[in-house]
């Protein structure tokens, strides 16, 4: 076999065929696939979350990570944000002429163990090739199915005044991992990608807390900053933070400082947040700890300064965070 | 507005949720878009099929298309071609730095048409922006669900000997259009793509004759060829074909003749195969020439030369025809 993609590997022919049967079909096995037919054939019942997500990181391997994993757990995690369980992927893959063959290989692997770590499998899925100069290696797109978990009720909608606001991780680790990667910067204490599936705690808060927990969501693009200013532009609700409690690793926010970005506004992977009633928000920490024990209750929703989020410092200053203007990492995830 | 895409654009800042509300929302709009989770809520039971396919043809605006309807009418066939009704869509961009924003536009009205045209719903995305010279202004993706029609049974283990090969259309059409406008040629009578939504008819097929239709594919990326090549390798049948009952437009094997091409190998958009029982065959033509009266019967599956395509001449010669070996036409579909 070449060591390189070229462009017969996405012709439809026998060179095609041969990169999906000793790569693709040979890694990512299972019944469903197997019967390779333009689609998938599934038996699914009741209510389901379908998503859908690009993967266009640069590079395509850093530290913590690569975009395959990324991929998987992009869309298990959005998946989740639905108070969904994620069941099925597609994988669809736009690959540059010129592209390694034993790195595509490497990616691929990758996507079999975070599929297996997240429970789910890919079920269909397509190969495009472009001309050198006309991609990066590699863009990934996943889009997947998920059972909406029973007693769960998910939605912007049904965000009240009060409610808990809780963080299950540090901020901005994924943004900084790429960053320092780009720029070639070294710190004390590596900074690592926080990519990971959020599936099975979800699953466990909504198992545990039912419709009590409101509203989930990754803060991916944007950051936590942008999220939130979505919740309260979609809520016509405002959220109060308490800035003391979003937690941010020291490296990362060395490097943060380093490059002047401030971390509300760094991508993440691995972190989400979580709207729940105040009564239960102990609980739900306890929960969240369970994983991270940087886990924390960062703020709270309120009727005051409706549409804004308002971070208080320790000392009680306070300022609006706005949302994100311009853009700050370009390909990030 | 700016007239072109910037990096901002894909940033998930202020940039990006103006493109979508003036752009992708504004056209697109639907009650389960407009959730604006990160997936979209659906309510289905029973068996469904789901599909994914990335579109990154070259150009991007050809004679009789462009890749916004081709997106759409690509995953709709594709669910078609499982015996399924096609329902949900999910449309994920990767825009490249400095492509138009009219353009864009004009891309995105037709994917509203199309789905129109097909009856279904796009309902969760993602817009990602590359850097200039990383991407070739546009990549759509597009996954769907669609729901298995009653009394449908298609798959290849369905096929046996002497079962009725039908083809719905004249073939290479799609490539040849794309190829004459790469190459500016002309011809007297232009080619046309002939990309369409065949999820009407596979719906009429499927209602009238249910399992007696074994089998169901459109014969995009590497022609009619390579889709019987498959079907031979995984039934272990051989097809024999007759030549002069498989349709070409005058322009288009002018068009394949110039360029040394042989229209069996040239990618096609709304050409599709359909196996079935030999005895309903005059009456599947019969439906399948209401939309097209070039319709025709194409062939038989057979026992003898077992995964083999023999394609017979009208002066009785035999030859095989081959899977394709290298690449014909990049970037096709």
């Amino acid at each position: 076999m070449e060591e390189n993609i070229n462009l017969q590997h996405g012709s439809g022919g026998e060179k095609m065929t041969e990169l999906l049967n000793k790569i693709i079909f040979h890694h990512l096995d299972n019944p469903i696939l197997q019967e390779r037919h333009d689609g998938a054939f599934l038996d699914i019942s009741g209510k389901i979350a379908f998503s859908s997500d690009s993967f266009v990181v640069s590079p395509v391997f850093f530290k913590g990570g690569n975009i395959g994993e990324l991929a998987v757990f992009g869309t298990v995690n959005d998946l989740s944000m639905c108070g969904a369980e994620p069941k099925y992927l597609s994988l669809s893959l736009i690959l540059e002429e010129g592209f390694s063959i034993s790195e595509f290989e490497k990616i691929i692997k990758s996507i079999k163990e975070a599929s297996e770590k997240s429970g789910v499998q890919i079920v269909t899925g397509d190969t495009k090739v472009v001309e050198r100069g006309k991609g990066d290696g590699i863009y990934i797109n996943t889009s997947g199915i998920g059972v909406i978990l029973p007693n769960s009720k998910i939605g912007i909608q049904h965000i009240r005044h009060n409610q808990s606001v809780l963080l299950n991780a540090p901020i901005a680790s994924h943004g900084m991992a790429i960053m320092s990667q780009r720029e070639g910067l070294q710190f004390d204490g590596e900074i690592l990608s926080d990519t990971t599936n959020l599936n099975f705690t979800v699953k466990k808060l909504i198992a545990t807390f039912g419709d009590k927990i409101h509203f989930l969501r990754d803060a991916t693009r944007g950051g936590l900053a942008s999220v939130l200013n979505e919740i309260t532009s979609g809520s016509h609700l405002g959220i109060h933070l308490y800035e003391d409690k979003i937690q941010v690793k020291p490296q990362v926010k060395s490097a943060c400082e380093l490059l002047g970005l401030d971390p509300v506004y760094v991508a993440n992977e691995g972190v989400f947040l979580c709207i729940c009633d105040s009564d239960i928000r102990n609980q739900v920490l306890q929960i969240l700890k369970e994983e991270n024990p940087e886990a924390s209750i960062i703020g709270h929703t309120t009727e005051e300064h409706a549409g804004k989020v308002i971070m208080e410092s320790a000392f009680g200053g306070k300022h609006i965070v706005n949302p994100l203007i311009g853009e700050q990492l370009p390909r990030i995830c």
